[in-house]
C-alpha cells in the first residue's frame, strides 16, 4: 500500500516542507461507528442477552455507544476497555488474554489505564492500518459479546478491504 | 397522575407485601436515546459545528453517545456532564449556571463529580417526571450546543407528554 | 398523563408509542434496604463480629449503609463492592470468585470500577429479576461475612419469590 | 461533662506512662447514627423531599446512610461531603459558605477531598467536642436538607448536652 | 489497497465508499514538535527561565516534551494542560482567561480534564486548521512563557501557513 | 489491662445513657509515633537501608512520617500502605501476603484502597487491641524492613503490654 | 552564598564533560524536616492547636510529618499542599493567595495537582535557593497555621543563610 | 569518581553546620535526557517500531519524551512507568518482572503508582549511583524496547562510569 503523503508530496517545494512536518492519520467516520454499534447490539438482543456496543477512534477516542435496555452500568465500562484496548494494541483482546495466560505478556499490561483482556474486543482496520477499535459488553460471556461484534464486522467487511 | 404501583397492587395480600419492598421507575428507552443523539448531531452539523451528543437514563448512566467526525475528544466529557448534572438535578445546565452567577446556589455544587454549569445540558421528562438527560458539547457556544438539543425534542415532544 | 403500565395492559396506538419511548424497572425501595442491612449487623454482632453491611439499588447506587461499632473503615469500601458487584453480574461474589479461581472468567474482570470477588456478596432479586445488592464485611472471613448476609435474607424470602 | 481522660488519670503509675502512648477519643455510636438519619429521611419525607442522609464518625467516615427512594444517585456524594466537612472543621457548612463569601476563608479550603460549603451540614457535638458529622441532600435548597437535619438532632439534644 | 486521497481525488463507487466509512486527519509530525520544544526551551533559557514545554497533537496527546534543569515538576503538569486546552478548543489558553474573566466563558469549563485558563498555551495551525497544542510553564509570569512559545513558532510560520 | 469503657460505666444513670450514644477508642499518640518512627529509620540507617518509616492511627490515618536521606519517593506510598493495611487488618502484612499465597484470602482483597500485602507492616496494639499501624519501605526486601520495625516496637513493648 | 556548581567545575576535562551529563541539585536532610515539624507542632500545641505539620523536599516530596494527638485527618492533605505549593512555586501561600485576589494570577493555577492558596505553607531557602518546603494545617486560621511556622523556622535561620 | 558531598566538607566551620541541613543530589541533565530519547526513537524507527522514550530524573518526573508518528498514545503512559520504576528500584523492570515470577517479589509491589514490571526500562547510573531512569515502549514486545534502550545508552556509557 502506497503512502497517501504521496499524494500531498506531489506539489510545490513549499508543500513539500510542509509535509515532513505534518502527517495524515486515517480513521474512522461516525457514519461506521454508528452502523457497527448499531448492528452489535442487535445482535446482541436477537440472541438475548442486553449489551452495551462502543466504538473508538484510531487514538482510543469513543465515536459512538449504545446501551440496550437492561443492560446493567458497569458493561459501559468494559466496552470501552476492550475497544480501547483493542485500538491500542492493534490485535483483538482474545488474543491478549491467552499472551497472558501463556505468560508471554506479563500481566502488568493491564495495568494501563482503560485497557481490559476480557473476550469482546477488536481492532477496527482498513486494510492491515488499525483505524478504530470495537468492543462489546453485557452478555453472559465475552465469547458471546464476540459473537455480536463479528455479526456487525461482517456487514462491513467488504468496504474495510 | 396515578402510581404504577397501583396496577401491580391490583393482586393478593402476598403481592400487596412485595410491593412495599419493591418499587419501579420509568426510564427512557435504547429506542429514545438513540432518535435524539441522531437528531441533535444532525441538527448542529446542518449548522456546521461538529459536536458530542450524549443521553443518560433515570440513574446518570449513559444510554447512548455519538461523536460527529471532527468533534475534539474533551467534548466526550463535557457532554456526558451535561446530560449527567440535568438527570440528577430535574432541570437545565443553564438555570444551575444562572443561579450560580446571582448566588442562589453556590458554586461548590460544581464539585459534585460528573457535574457541570455549562449551557446545554437538559433533563428529559415524561410530563414531569425525569427519566434521563441529554447534553451536546463542541459547539462554539453553549446556547448552539443547546440549539441542536431543542430541534432534537421538538420531534419527540408529543410522545413525552 | 395516564400509566404507562397502563398502556401495556390496554394500549391504543399513541399509548404503545409512548411504550416505545419509556420503560419501566423495578428497584428495591429503603424500607426493604434498611431491613436487610439491620439484620446483618444484628447477625453479626450476635457472632461477635463487627461489620459493615449495604445493600445497592438495580442501579449499583447504595441505598442504605450501617457501620457497627468498631468495624474499621476499610470495610465500607469492601461492602459497598460486594453489593455493587452482584447488582451488576447478577450473582454471588462467591461464583465470581470460583470461576476465576477455575480460569473461567479472567480475573481482569476485578479491574472494573467498584468490582470484588471477595465473598460476602449477593444479588437481591425478586423472583429471577436482579433488584440490588447485599454486601457485608469486616467478619474474619469472608464465608462469615455470608453468613450474616443470608440471615438477614432469610426474614425477606417469602416476600421476595 | 468531665473528660474521659480524667477518669484514666486516676490510675497507678504504670497506667499513666501508658496514658502517655495512648490516648482516647470519643465517637458517636451506629445506634446514634442510625436514630438520626432515620429522623432526617422520615422529616424531608414528611415535607416532600427525597433525601440522602448521612452521619459520619469523629474520624468523617460513614457511620450509616440511607438514602429514600427516587432521591437521584448525586445526593449520596453531597451528603457524605456535608456531613465528612462539619466532622472536620467542626461548625456547619453553612458558616464555610458564609466564611468564604465574605472573604474569610480562601475559596481553596474547597479543593480539600470530601469537602463542601453547601448548606445543609452540621457537626455532632457531645458538650462542645466534636464526635460525628451530619449531612443532608436532595431537598430542593440548602436550607430544607438543613430543617430535616435540625428537626433530627433535636430529638437527641438532651442526651448530647 | 490504494489510497484514500486517491479516491477523494479520482473516485470510482467502490472507493467512494469506502471514503464515507473512512476519514483524514491532519496532525504535527515527532520532527516539528521537538524544534518547537528545544526552541522554546531554549528561548526561555537565554531569558534566565528553566521552563518546561509541551506539544501535544491533535487528538491532545503529549508528542514531545523537554523540562529545563532546575525547572520544578509541577511545570509538568501546567504545560501538557495549557497545550492540551489550546489543541481541544483551538485558540489560546490567554482568550480563555479573558473569556472567562469577561463572564462569556463559565469558569465550569475548567473542571474539564486536563485544562486550564493559565496563558502559555497556544494552538498549532497548519492554515486554519488545528493540528496540534503547545504549552509553556515555569518562568514567573504566564506571558513570559508565551513569548518562548511565539519565538519557537516564527521559526516555523513559514512552513504552517 | 482492663477495658476503658469500664471506667466510664462507674457512673451515674445519665453518664450510662450517654454511653450508649456515645462510644470511646483508644489510638496511639504523637508522642509515640514519633518514636518509634525515629527508632525504624535510625534502626536501617545503622543497617545501611534509607527507608521510609510511617505510623497511621486507629482509623488508618497518618500520625508520623519520617522518609531517610536518599530514600526514593515511591517508598512513602508503600509505607503507608504497609501501616495502613495493617492497622485495618490487625495482623501483619505479612500473614496477608502468606494467605493470599495459600489461597485462603483471594488477591482481590488488594484492590482495597491503600492496601498492600508487601512484607514490612505490622498493627501496634495495646494488649489485644489494635490501636495503629507502623510501615517501613525501602530496604533491598522486605523482610529487611520488617526488622527495623521489630527492632522499634522492642522498646516500646513492656509500656504496651 | 556561591553555588555549589562552582565547587564541581573545579575539575578535569572528564569531571566537566560529567558536569554537562549530570547536575547536582540541594535538599533539606530529614534531619532538618524533623527539627522544623517538631518545632512547628510544639509551637502551635503551646498556642492550643492541634496541627499537622509537613516538609517536603526540593520536588516536594514529604520528608517528614508529624499530626498532633486531635489534629482532624483532613489537616494531612492541606498541610502537605501548603508546602508542596510553596516548594514548586518559591514564595508563600500566602502570596499566591494575594495574588488570585488581586487578579495577577488566574485561579486556575489552584487545579494543579497538590496545591492550594490557603495560607500557612513557605518555602524553605538555603540563602536564595529553594530546598524544600513548609506547611502546617489545623489552627482556626491561616494565619495562626503560619505563626507557628515561623516560629520554627526562627529557631534554624542561622543555618539557612 | 568521588562524592560530590566531598567537595562540599572542605569548607568552614559555618559550612559543615549548613551541610548537615542539607544534601546534594545529582541527577541527569536535560541535555541528556534529549540525547537518550533521541536516539532510542531513531533506534526503534530504523528497526522499524513507532515508539514512545521518556527518561525521568533521579526523582522519578519527566525529564524529556519524544512520542514517534504513528506511536499509540497507551505507549506514553507505559514508558512513563518503565522509566519510573527503574528509578525508583534502581534496577531493570525486566529484573522486577523475573523477581515477581520467581515469587521472590510479592506482585503486591506492582500497584505502587506509576510502576510496571513490562520489560523496557532500565535505572541510568553515574558509576553505581541511580541518577534517572529511561523507559521505551511500543515495539511488538518488551524486549525490542529494551533493545532501543541499549543502543541508546551505547552512545553514552564511557561519560557515565
Amino acid at each position: 500500500m502506497k503512502k497517501m503523503i504521496g499524494a500531498i508530496a506531489v506539489g510545490s517545494m513549499a508543500f513539500a516542507a510542509v509535509a515532513q512536518d505534518i502527517t495524515s492519520e486515517r480513521t474512522l467516520t461516525l457514519k461506521l461507528a454508528n452502523e457497527l454499534v448499531t448492528a452489535a447490539v442487535a445482535s446482541c438482543t436477537a440472541s438475548g442477552y442486553n449489551v452495551v456496543a462502543t466504538v473508538v477512534d484510531r487514538s482510543g477516542y469513543v465515536k459512538a455507544m449504545q446501551r440496550a435496555d437492561n443492560a446493567r452500568p458497569h458493561a459501559i465500562e468494559i466496552a470501552e476497555r476492550k475497544a480501547h484496548t483493542s485500538a491500542m494494541l492493534g490485535y483483538p483482546t482474545a488474543q491478549l488474554n491467552e499472551n497472558i495466560v501463556k505468560g508471554v505478556t506479563p500481566a502488568a499490561l493491564l495495568n494501563t489505564p482503560n485497557f481490559t483482556s476480557l473476550l469482546g474486543g477488536v481492532p477496527i482496520k482498513a486494510g492491515t492500518e488499525v483505524i478504530g477499535g470495537f468492543g462489546v459488553s453485557g452478555a453472559p460471556g465475552g465469547h458471546l459479546d464476540l459473537a455480536c461484534i463479528e455479526a456487525a464486522l461482517k456487514k462491513v467487511e467488504d468496504r474495510l478491504k
